[in-house]
């Protein structure tokens, strides 16, 4: 799984219906000390994530198997809350150290 | 998934049978702010998407899932028309105002 | 799926016996106006393709839907051959105008 | 698969339930001369693999073939631990000689 | 399906089950023409090829599929031995010529 960051909401009316109610948010990849790492895409929330929360995600079919509907056309769902990372050389990242 | 515009169409008269009425559109990869992200593919149109719409797109072996016959060989799928992102630091973007 | 140029042929006397029987192709992926994009690769030939067509092909677990048995390890089918690209914004592209 | 070392851990209190109770370690892929290669990654431990060990992982959705529950929304699992890599041309590669 | 040759062998002690026997080799990505071409990885054998054999090997899900146990955790397996490729524009390429 990949870490990241909410940045936004995608707004989409015509969708596949299995996915009808669940939100799309734009999410900003970072690497294991939080920074931006590659481009921001689009992903189903499975975990009420809100805006900066950090997340980590599955790609692929296996993102699928956290939708109420595991046959839905979804190739990436945010399946977690990051609260920190701890690094063997660096100790614990989290947000309140690299964004404050 | 991610963001794209349609850009044009793929006409292929030798295909799977089990994909034989759907269309194969050609999509331009977009980053989050609309811009142009990486290089354009074929992917099945399950929205009726038209010329220069912003849809999401799923890709590999969940993009069936949205075919009328799950088992066929595809692995890009347009699954839904996008009409604006709206992103926590720049606010809403859509077609309007960066194609204007 | 991605377009690509048929540009060889692999053999190989030693192969998993659920594809003994087919044709393994080398493709030169290629652009939206058909010019050489990334590295060519190995692929299992589901629509009769000769030398220098203009195919497209599938990837992952999907690309296996288009052979005769589906549980082949194979991980890339040529499964469409194409006769030309329609762009909004460049017209017809088809092999007679960029190969002549 | 793909060699990495454990570089640490990822705290999440919110995941998916069918994950609740494994360790999330975050790896750095090695080239196979055990060099770091590429970016860091979050993936379910699953055979016990402690700091600086050298391990290989299974991505996407054979990455969950390894876990309790399989249909786990995970994509990159750790299913072994390497105790060293013997190459043609450069003879045994192995943590001492690397790290030492 | 990628082309390769192996360069080595990984010995992990610590392995899925449903591996146990079987064999990890490391393997060099080749391009067409076999020259190197990106990192190598290691993968499953399943056709008992030997070192600095060419060989083509297929990725994720799909490779488990030529294994005992395709429910095995493996993102990477040998699939077949190449005994020359033939390109429309430069003829045969085998072991012989490019490693005399």
């Amino acid at each position: 799984m990949k870490i990241a960051k909410v940045i936004g909401t995608v707004v989409a009316t015509v969708k596949d219906p299995s996915i009808k109610n669940l939100k799309i948010l734009m999410i900003q990849p970072l690497d294991e000390q939080f920074k931006s790492d590659g481009d921001p895409l689009a992903a189903i929330d499975t975990v009420q994530a809100g805006p900066e929360d950090i997340v980590y995600y599955t790609m692929a079919r296996e993102s699928t198997l956290a939708l109420p509907d595991p046959m839905s056309p979804v190739d990436a769902a945010i399946t977690g809350i990051v609260d920190e990372v701890y690094l063997e050389d660096k100790g614990i990242v989290d947000r309140e150290k690299i964004f404050a």
